[in-house]
Parts: structure tokens; C-alpha cells; sequence
């Protein structure tokens, strides 16, 4: 809650501002902003039990550690709290020893996003907006798109004019405004701050606007309070903005910090080999250099992250790993959390845990280590790729004959 | 728990059964069966505060009134508990005073059925069995072929040729082995039933499983304890095989029957204009008829109900209201409710919202009803027809003239 807020810092001049609910970047430097927290007092309030004790089955479970006044007047879909499975038979797979799964395409908008929309409209409703504007490659717009229609506010979106259908027509159904820009995500990206500037819409555009990665942050708090508070060695995911890893981290480092965990796990940033200018920037010690958007999986076809520095510091401080993954890789891990798990999800949703794969085939990481891999988004946001990964059926008459023939084959 | 459970009655003949896991219909005379139970029994177990203090937020939450020895010992999907909200947008929109939406599509396999293959899935590994079977419109298949994999069971799945891409992906991703029928769903069936008999796989087809029913009961059960035991008017759904409406009928009955609630509600039966048979069979009092399968609500368009005895009973017994829908109806209704709920749903999973808008219009409900709309099935698992009912959006360059343009028609 505010009273447990310090205010938004600077992350690049240090200057700590007044956590107004529409402030954007450092009126100073024009640096992206970080929510600052008064840990002892948050310490004071929460301790294990008292979580255990909660009703509140959704990310508005860890109140302490949000920087809002309260969860808003107006009516709001159930985001958060999201499935957890222990994964024995992917594990098996894998040869690993000790896997979960966090499985964030079960949302209402279905990804993860909806954690960062369930924010920005409970910030934009404090700011007093009246309407509410982002770009994206897909899941942070439909998800707003939702999100603000429960709420019961307007939207105007902008996306890539690649952004698949399933997503597309959540936008449409949403009654959101939506604008296709035919170019990339950085254009697409320009063209929503010129306008946002123009109209002066409330900007939830992701890395701008800082309250967002506070949403996602509630990922990294479930997850903790899933594993019974025992962190695991690692935890996976797929990066594109870099927002949502900036956003993990700062959970778990939030925990960390009131002692409701006691070690902190080491980060997997998993991106497409064809668009990784995060991963690329840490292997090589250098700073990130914007690439193509070479990928199928799109929610992280980012060729210019827009939270660059925020996602580099949390996989450097948390002793990351970075792996890329080819988009066949992608495929076989969409095929393999299927088949496994019944846990369908999106490329880039799936891209985590083929960066898990990897990265014990590379002996990047140990057998042993136990791991979260988080998926981020639903499969049924791009049933296109789905059918690329798995095949489609065999088509028979209704015909008993023909069935015995198939029944060989298969 | 099997401890309340008195046997598997034939609805026909009456005879009970001991209800075995993998019992389908009467050995006697083949009729359909129903689980009973020892109501008195069970009454002395729950209360609503015993319920309230409850941990488990899934279907499994209510063992009580469950045909289970247990939840197995397979890894399982986080069924139900889905997301209940009130709907005060829509509420006004329809002229409605009190209105409720249960998103069902928020589920591991995005629609109500999950609560039907987790029990199925259950059952079958109590009755020792290596592969499950199943024909269905879509969400069925879909669902089943999620929680068996989960659960490491094999599965074959029979689906008509129409069954929509985002149905047919999911069932490729988890794995099962898929026989696409190029007929309608009663061929389809049969065809399976065919198959099951030849072969010997756990039959999860709904009707012929009387356990299918008791999981989807638990939508029934969830609504109660969400409304805080205070049961609204009516309760609204889409209908297509029978079984998804006697399953909430028989969960509201129940609980009326332990003393968990205090009346019982009206049941609103939705079916399309084009493929009505229960709904006209109550309207002309007569026998029920096949009918062609005229809609584009895949998961409804049934010409031939499995289940059409315990659905008309169901109907009946609540002094029900039967609404038919067009496919406008449905498509409009799929955008009413994302534009002022948040809410996705398929058109199936929205036609029951298109009933609700109906049955106002039509005088058929009184304006100061309450009601429950059931929203079984989630929209991204039917992208085209949601572009169809909502449209495409505008496509522009990277450009601020083009959007000024824009902004001015929009």
C-alpha cells in the first residue's frame, strides 16, 4: 500500500520522486523510474502465517508490497494466482531433477500481462484518467484491453500489423480502439508516445511507465508462496521488453528484503536466437545493440527492449544464465509442456522452457538444480504455430473400416 | 466421497447399481444412470463454514459431494474455481437488475468440460484403466486430452471435421491421437462408441459416463458458494448435448437437499435457432426430434442430445425458460460481453448471455429477476468467428498524419 512507499527512484540520476499515480520517466534525466519501498515497515506486517491466513486468491493477495491505495472502486477481472505443478514427467524429460511450473496463461485476458493492466487501470483510476493508451506486441494490449473494459475505461492500442489473430480479435471483442501499424515494434512503439503525448491518454506503455512492473512482480511473490517459501535454484522465463524479468526480479528481491524468503534464485533469460539483444549484450560484457525481430514466437520479437537496463541488472545481480533458442526449439518445448504437463501455451510462452532444455544440455546448468519455469501466455493466442509444432489430425469417414486402417498406422 | 455414494440408479428402470468406476449404462435395460447419494449424510458434514474455511480453490474443494475415492494419485490440472463477477455493465445493458458471470473459460483447457475430464481422468485410473476415449464437438476433446496428459494418461479422441483449429491445435499439442471425423457429430459418436467397445479404452463420452456429470455439478456448486449461498432466480446456460445443464441442475439439487441453500433457481435453456431439439420438444410439449446442426456454435450444435431425458428433466423440474438464439444474437452477445465485462467467450460460451438478452426482450423474465449467465468456453478458442463478430482493426503506417486521420473517424 502507498503508506509503505518511499517514492519512484531514478535508476539512472538516483533522484527519488514523489510516486505520483501518472508519473512516467525522471523529469530530471528522463531515466525510467523504480517504486522504492520502506522494507522494515512491510517486514513488520507480513510473515508466512498471515499470508496463509488470506482469503484473497488473485494477485491482490500481497497488498504490503503493491503501490496503490487499494484495489480501485470499479469492477476488475480476477488476475493472478495462477497454476503451480510440481512437472515429474517433463523433469523426467528433461533429466532434471526437480521442476515446476508456473502456468500464467491461465488469466482472464490469458497471459501474464494481465498483471500489468490490472495495475495501470487501478493507477490510471487514481490519477483521475479518463483514458488509457499502450503499444504492444500483443499480450500487454489485449490484456489492457480487458482489463479496462471490466473497469469500464476506453482504450486506444497500438500493435505491430504482425500480431496474431488470437490476439487481434481479444482486441477487437474488448471494444478496444485499435490501431495496426505496418512496421515494426519500435515504430509501432513511437508512433503510441507521440500519440499518448498528443491526447494525453494515461500512458501504460511497459518501462515508462514504472507502476507496471510492480503488477508483474506478483508472479515472482506467488510463486515463492507456491514452493512453500522455499526458493529453488533457478527460475525461467522468456524475455522480450525485459519488463517482466526486471519485474520477477524485483519480487523476489522484495521478499528478500522482508525476510519472507532466505535466498534469492538465480534468473534463466531465455530469448529467441534470432532476436536477443539482452542475452547477446551479457555474453559478449558489451551494452545491447538493437537487432531484427527474427522470430515466431512475437510476444518477444523486441528488437529494441524498452527495459533494457532494468532486465541486464536483474540477470547480472541474480548470477543469471542466458540462453537463446531457435524457433524449432520452441516448437519441441510447446510439443513437450503439452504432452507432459497439459499445459498449452503461446511461443514465447513455451520459449522459457526450451531455454530450460537447453541449458541442461549445454551443462549451462546442473541435473541437480531445481528449477520454475514460468509460461507466460496461452497456446490458444496463436493456434497457427500450435498446428506448425503438432501436426493436424487424420481425417477418416465415419467408417469402422478405415478406422482399423488408421488404428495401424497410429 | 464414495462413502455417500448409494449406487448408479438407472433413470429408465430405476434399478441401482453398485457404482463402479467404469460403469456407463444400465446392465438391464440401458438406460442412462445417476449418482446418488446419502444426502442426510452428507449434511452432517458441511456447512458454510466449513466451506468458507476451505484451502483447496478447485472443483475438488467439495469432496463431500464427489463419486471419488479421492483426487488420485496422477498429477492433476487446477480445475475450476473459476472467476464469478457481478456484472453491473451488462446488467444495465440488458435492463437487467442483477446480473452475474461465471467465467468458465478461465479453466487449464479454457472451458467448463475440464470439470468433466478431471473426473473423468480420475475414474479411470480408480478403474485401473491405460487409455481414455471420447468423441466430442470440441471443448470435450480438448479438456480431456489437457488432464490425461497431465495425468500421463494415452488418449483417442474423435472430433467432426468442423471442429474449430483452436480446439484441434490443443488436442495436437497434448498429445492425443485424434481421428477427425468428416461427418457430424452423431456420426462421430457412434463411430466411437465403436471403437471403445473394440478396443476397451475408458469411455469418457458424455451421458454414457454417469460420472461426467457429478465434475460438471461442481460449476453449480462453485456459483452457490460464490453468491454467498444465496441463490439468484435464474441461472442461465447454453445447451447441446444435455449434459452440461442436468450436471447444474443436479449440483443445485444437492445442495438444496443438505441444506446448503435455501431455494432453488430457474434454468434458462439456450440453443441456437438452428439446432434447438430440447428446446422445442418443452415448447410443443412433445418428444424431442434431431435436427440438423445449423450454427456456428460449434460446441451446441448437437442434432442428436446424448442427454436429452436428464436435460429435460432438468429443465422441467426448475420451472425452466427455453430461448433460442440466432447467430447474430450470439455474435452480438460475444461483444456485449467483452466490451463491458472483460470477458471472453466462444459463441457457445456466450450464447447463454444471448438468452439471458432474449428472455428480457422477449417478457420472458421479469426485469427484476437475478440471474447467473455460464460462460462455458473461452473465445481464443474460436478466433475467426470473434473477428467475425467484432471486425479487423485499422492498418496504418508509422506515421502521425495517418493516425490524426484515423483518430477523426474514430
Amino acid at each position: 500500500m502507498m503508506k509503505h512507499v518511499l517514492g519512484a527512484q531514478c535508476i539512472r540520476c538516483g533522484k527519488l520522486w514523489e510516486a505520483l499515480p501518472d508519473i512516467t520517466t525522471c523529469p530530471h534525466c528522463g531515466g525510467l523510474l523504480d517504486i522504492r519501498y520502506d522494507y522494515a515497515a512491510i517486514a513488520k506486517e507480513v510473515s508466512h502465517e498471515t499470508m496463509a491466513a488470506r482469503q484473497e486468491q488473485s494477485m491482490w493477495r500481497y497488498m504490503e508490497y503493491l503501490p496503490v491505495l487499494g484495489k480501485g472502486s470499479r469492477p476488475r477481472l480476477r488476475v493472478g494466482w495462477s497454476p503451480f505443478y510440481r512437472a515429474e514427467g517433463l523433469a523426467n524429460a528433461l533429466g532434471l531433477r526437480e521442476l515446476y511450473i508456473k502456468d500464467d496463461g491461465v488469466n482472464p485476458t490469458a497471459s501474464l500481462k494481465d498483471r500489468a493492466s490490472a495495475m495501470a487501470v487501478v493507477k490510471a483510476e487514481e490519477a483521475g484518467a479518463e483514458i488509457i493508451a499502450c503499444s504492444s506486441t500483443g499480450n500487454a494490449a489485449s490484456s489492457l484491453a480487458g482489463n479496462a473494459a471490466a473497469a469500464g475505461f476506453p482504450t486506444y492500442i497500438f500493435v505491430p500489423s504482425r500480431a496474431p489473430k488470437g490476439k487481434v480479435s481479444q482486441l477487437m471483442i474488448f471494444g478496444a480502439h485499435v490501431i495496426s501499424v505496418k512496421s515494426s515494434y519500435e515504430d509501432t512503439f513511437r508512433l503510441s508516445q507521440q500519440a499518448i503525448e498528443t491526447y494525453g491518454w494515461y500512458n501504460r506503455n511497459a518501462a515508462i511507465n514504472p507502476y507496471l512492473m510492480e503488477g508483474k512482480k506478483t508472479v515472482a511473490l506467488e510463486i515463492a508462496e507456491q514452493l512453500g517459501w522455499k526458493m529453488t535454484d533457478y527460475v525461467a522465463l522468456s524475455v522480450g521488453d525485459g519488463c517482466t524479468i526486471a519485474g520477477v526480479w524485483k519480487g523476489f528481491k522484495d521478499l528478500y528484503a522482508t525476510g519472507m524468503i532466505d535466498r534469492l534464485p538465480r534468473l534463466i533469460s531465455v530469448q529467441a536466437e534470432g532476436c536477443c539483444p539482452l542475452n547477446r549484450a551479457i555474453r559478449e560484457g558489451t551494452d545491447w545493440q538493437p537487432m531484427e525481430e527474427n522470430t515466431l514466437a512475437d510476444s518477444i520479437a523486441v528488437g529494441v527492449p524498452r527495459n533494457a537496463e532494468k532486465a541486464l541488472n536483474a540477470i547480472l545481480e541474480s548470477g543469471g544464465v542466458v540462453v537463446d533458442v531457435s524457433d524449432e526449439e520452441i516448437l519441441a518445448a510447446a510439443r513437450l509442456l503439452g504432452r507432459t504437463c497439459g499445459v498449452f501455451g503461446e511461443p514465447a510462452g513455451v520459449a522459457g522452457t526450451a531455454g530450460v532444455k537447453k541449458a541442461v544440455e549445454l551443462g549451462l546448468i546442473d541435473r541437480n538444480a531445481s528449477v520454475v519455469s514460468i509460461v507466460t501466455g496461452n497456446g490458444l493466442k496463436d493456434t497457427p504455430n500450435a498446428i506448425k509444432a503438432a501436426g493436424e489430425p487424420v481425417a477418416i469417414d465415419p467408417d469402422m473400416g478405415q478406422l482399423l486402417a488408421v488404428m495401424d498406422e497410429l
